[in-house]
């Protein structure tokens, strides 16, 4: 408990003595304060000379309209050291959160547009702790560091000409990265708040009812949200968990083979496909269907509640600045007429369609002409081994499935490369669009990646039995590596490693350590960084373990989610027990994924967001798909063709019956859809009141500025 | 030439005897003019007692707040007669524009929502006929008329009790056409407007070039809408039509059998199926899909272009008054915190999607019936006829076919009332969502009949002779019908119906009718009242021999356009003849439907709109189906099986090709659809420049307002 508590204590103790007078000056008098509170560290080089930290400081403090970011910053020990430390001051603070479009409680008590003009009519206006979040506090930072831009060409200090060269408007933190000049920008924890939310979070007793608010004020948006899906979608796995085991013990005749059972004979199985397991088939299917859509239109509305709740629902993105990597002919901008690089909207859908989807669907092809290969070698493998029956040949047979490994493998990791050099070039001007291009990219080959093999079982060979084995088997296997890697390492890692540098810490060579990391000593900091290096063999570790390619943190939990509702919705009726199952992962998945961004990981920044992002399309679409593939299942299950044999019909007619019973299907789904309104009432009217309220605006403001405007020369108009 | 420009001449005359004297008073001083130019006829019931038009006249004219319309009066000819001319004065004009969210041309050469108080910057700003157009100005009197409701509960003068009570809140014009007092409400023709645009329009000797604008300031938005697709479309149609042909006569071996043909031997057409066919069958395949594709895509293009050109890019339906049948509770609405009646959007969907869909579907059930009948029914006779093999049995081979008819036609009937009280049922708010949703019933239901018998050949009879020689017959005697009731009918009757009434204008019995009807002699309008029952004879005899439900009048065109579409995108590769077929109709159609409009109908009402509303949706499922039924026909047809069966796959395995096939097709569509943007470049400027300073307007207005309110005590400040 007290080493616990030190940590947090330095670091108080540290805000004491980096007080006010270490810290750059501010011009504005409402922003001096006694208190400044640190909020970002910048990573330097060790490399680095004193002249260019001094160079990076001072852009970083400098004001905006000299291309600085209008920050506070702190040495950290020294000018010698490899670190920076930055603080926000009120004014930038409120500047931003207005560029941003972030909605906070007005007067009136609703959430309102910040404006910075307006800025004394919203509440807690005159505490900056309270009106924005740490998670926002830090964003904001991250914003201003990301928008310091050259204003004309000039040469950075202490860093040779190739390298230091800087080029009008080119993103400074973004050239510093490249040069190697800055290893990393990452938010500071605060130690307090962390360790009320893991009381609040993982270590409290009740299954449900996450601190969403904490969670969302403490990491941010994006992270918030992934929880409070992942809260929602657990809560949901109850109902087809309960069907799922009723069909599977309490249903006599539907025998179904638990998964664990070795049948060496698919005939046998074949035979216990009687009367009553169509029937629960059909029920499967259906209830999946309601099932996936009601909750897929309830969370929208949930979404869309807590986007107003946290103030994101009016966002502007794209009024903002570009994002650092935006590249174009520097214009004005048409609608907000500021100047800023360019990029005609053609182009980059040019790109898309003729360049990114085709190497898309290239790779995809590789992945099945990879599972084609795979299965060709091992027949011929195992015929030339049966054919030979000798013991030499033996080995031979598992090489298949080991150049299938590699090759997946490689094919990963090229894609990832292949993805994100795609989604560069297709130069998307905002972060959230960039963000959505480059996940569906590398989602849609590991989701293919992942149903290649069962979509092969289900249709080709249609062998329901072998694929009802691999789904348990998928299952049950993935679940223990999961509860092995997400709960034993990390718990390992946390108490023997994390232990060792807390008591390091107050020993001289853990001192040594930090102080070589240029950070202070007394600074949380450090182990932070500890943990962000423990973190990358973590991730190597996973990535070996789940045959994935190495995934960042918060894609990697939502692709694991997709794909189980992926065996979900696709392929629940022929393994009932997959809800029961997953219900089982979800329960902990809560605990481990809350305790390892706690404990185990780096802050990460993370942007105010207003939904899942396309990770909502991604549920959705396999919400869809999942009718379509119910539906052949059942069609191609042995027991229907028997009936349909029986019935006389010929295929083609089979075909449209089952071609009708899928649209009929598709139709119920999208009316059901429709009846549940994507948001809830009261936040429609809200964001119609906005709307309302802003046309009168604009046409109020125009009859002002046109009376301005008469007292101007005819000329001057035609700027506005 | 004489006959033509007298009733224009009188018409001038009639404005000057009416001039401002005997008009209602205007309280308004910019209002006074000295020319008022009549905009629409209220035609009332011959029964009406003076003292009820003296109140409707006087409800007309008094101001809004009073419950009235604010609208210029003129009795006719004199108190008892059976008509009221209504126009409108300068302040109500402006204020409705605002209302309606109307874009107009801004001093900096911009199109911007107009605003009544700052209506000084607006060009033409003191000329109204230039500001705003003839239908505009004729939908805002339409609108006003609409929106007078009854303050309190009150009794209508001259009308017995139960008929002429008026609750609170009762839309006044809905009760008077109800309670029979009102027969009609009709715009007015400007017979100088009229003739200009028709020698523009169908006179003119080009084929292309329609005066849309024109078209737009005369009819207004829907029917300019209209003919700016059907001119689109005609072009458009230009590529199927020269493949179409090429692939007739110039490739040798696809030997498809021509319409008119009467091949009583189906088999001899099947061995014409060699293998050429399938190539030009699948070119036929591709073709249509990319070019229905890329057809709807640059329409939306060219229509965001029209809406931003003709100032409806804007719309704000939702924050206008209701439309007069909304009913509901009377309450504050949240947004624009006027007093209405409100109705929730749940319950609205509820009934959508639990009444209206399933009573929907029933009667699509029943048309499938209907049809399933129809056949069976055949069969039986037939054989019945070839096993009496009697002469007395031949009649009754016609039966089903009669009884089928006059089913489809009662169904239509009965169908037509459902869908109108189904629509009225879920009470829309908005008078656009009434129409789309209106709409889609009855073109759901409309399309299905087209096409029910078509899909029945294609895809359960797998016969595709029959359905090429069926789609050549629909074509070709549609089109004959077609021509001959849209020119030759109208034509006829133009020249000897209107011709003797023309000539009857200046004699004693024409003169009597027309005075009997309560309308001055000298108004040109007579002739618009003769023409609407002449119009309503037409429609009847349409309806006869095109076997429709009678459809108003440009609900039957889109749908013609529509069943034309879906005739060439779903089955155009099994007669390929399909486009140029329809390219010639609709060279003729343009003339037809133009010159119909001008001369044989009132002239309708017509909002303003922003695009083609439910018949773009329509349009863009077509062309989605239509990628799946070439998918299949390509499948179905017999060398393909053949095909396949020598390739030796199982018939699952053939499905699973055809899917994939279906869904590549699909992908290459949408990302096609993906590449080319919604809306020309410069119109998405346009509309971001409006929503960024809208945004910026409602924050520097709630800086004025909130320094407004420091001066009220705090209470007030709630109500904002």
């Amino acid at each position: 408990m007290t080493s616990q508590k030190e940590p947090q204590g330095e670091f108080s103790t540290l805000t004491k003595v980096t007080g006010p007078s270490s810290w750059s000056r501010v011009s504005c008098p409402c922003c001096i304060s006694s208190h400044i509170e640190p909020l970002v560290l910048i990573q330097l080089a060790e490399s680095v000379q004193p002249i260019t930290k001094q160079w990076i400081m001072s852009m970083i403090s400098a004001p905006v309209k000299a291309g600085g970011a209008q920050l506070l910053v702190h040495p950290g020990e020294d000018m010698k050291g490899d670190m920076i430390v930055v603080a926000a001051p009120r004014c930038t603070l409120l500047r931003v959160t207005e560029d941003l479009g972030l909605c906070k409680t007005y007067q009136d008590g609703n959430m309102t547009a910040f404006s910075f003009d307006d800025r004394d009519n919203f509440c807690n206006i005159d505490d900056m702790k309270k009106f924005l979040t740490l998670a926002e506090r830090q964003y904001i930072v991250k914003y201003e560091l990301d928008s310091m831009r050259a204003i004309e060409d000039q040469r950075i200090p202490g860093i040779p000409t190739p390298k230091g060269k800087l080029k009008a408007r080119v993103s400074i933190l973004q050239k510093l990265e490249k040069a190697g000049v800055i290893r990393n920008v990452t938010p500071l924890h605060d130690q307090k708040l962390l360790t009320a939310l893991g009381k609040q979070w993982y270590s409290q007793k009740s299954l449900w009812g996450q601190p969403l608010d904490s969670i969302h004020a403490y990491f941010g948006g994006t992270i918030a949200y992934y929880f409070s899906f992942l809260d929602y979608y657990t809560l949901s796995l109850f109902p087809p968990a309960i069907l799922g085991v009723f069909i599977t013990f309490f249903l006599p005749s539907a025998n179904f083979s638990s998964g664990n059972k070795t049948d060496s004979e698919p005939t046998a199985l074949k035979d216990d496909d009687d009367h009553p397991s169509v029937s629960s088939y059909m029920v499967q299917a259906v209830f999946s269907m309601l099932w996936s859509t009601i909750f897929m239109e309830l969370w929208k509305r949930r979404s869309a509640a807590l986007s107003y709740r946290w103030g994101t629902f009016n966002l502007a993105e794209q009024f903002q600045e570009p994002r650092p990597g935006f590249h174009g002919e520097v214009g004005t901008n048409p609608v907000t007429g500021r100047l800023e690089p360019l990029f005609p909207d053609w182009k980059r859908r040019l790109r898309m369609g003729l360049v990114s989807v085709p190497v898309v669907g290239v790779f995809l092809g590789l992945v099945v002409m990879g599972m084609a290969g795979f299965y060709f070698c091992e027949r011929l493998v195992s015929n030339w081994h049966k054919g030979s029956g000798s013991y030499f040949t033996a080995p031979l047979v598992y090489i298949p499935s080991i150049a299938h490994i590699v090759y997946t493998n490689v094919l990963g990791n090229i894609y990832r490369n292949v993805a994100l050099q795609l989604t560069e070039s297709e130069n998307h001007r905002e972060e959230s669009s960039f963000d959505y291009h480059h996940t569906t990219k590398v989602l849609v080959f590991t989701f293919f990646n992942n149903f290649a093999v069962l979509f092969h079982i289900a249709f080709f060979k249609e062998d329901m039995p072998l694929l009802r084995k691999r789904l348990a088997s998928l299952l049950i296997v993935t679940q223990v590596v999961n509860q092995f890697t997400e709960v034993v390492v990390p718990f390992l890692v946390d108490r023997f490693l994390t232990s060792a540098d807390r008591n390091l810490k107050e020993d001289d060579p853990e001192v040594d350590h930090l102080q070589a990391q240029g950070s202070l000593p007394a600074f949380p900091v450090s182990s932070t960084v500890l943990y962000s290096q423990i973190s990358r063999i973590q991730e190597l570790y996973f990535s070996y373990i789940l045959n994935l390619v190495p995934l960042q943190g918060l894609f990697a939990e939502y692709i694991e989610l997709l794909v189980q509702f992926g065996y979900l919705s696709l392929f629940s009726c022929v393994y009932p027990l997959t809800a029961p199952l997953l219900l089982l992962n979800n329960l902990t998945e809560i605990r481990t994924d809350a305790y390892k961004l706690c404990k185990l990981f780096n802050k990460p920044f993370s942007a105010p967001v207003a939904n899942m992002g396309v990770w909502q399309l991604a549920f959705e679409v396999l919400s869809f798909i999942s009718v379509v593939s119910n539906c052949w299942l059942l069609l191609l299950s042995p027991r229907v063709k028997e009936l349909t044999q029986e019935a006389g019909l010929s295929s083609s007619q089979i075909l449209v019956i089952a071609v009708i019973v899928e649209h009929v299907l598709i139709m119920a789904k999208m009316i059901l859809a429709f009846m549940i309104p994507d948001e809830p009432d009261w936040v429609r009217i809200k964001r119609e009141q906005i709307e309302f309220h802003s046309m009168q605006a604009l046409k109020k403001q125009r009859i002002k500025s046109s009376r301005v405007d008469e007292k101007l020369p005819p000329k001057a108009k035609m700027g506005e």
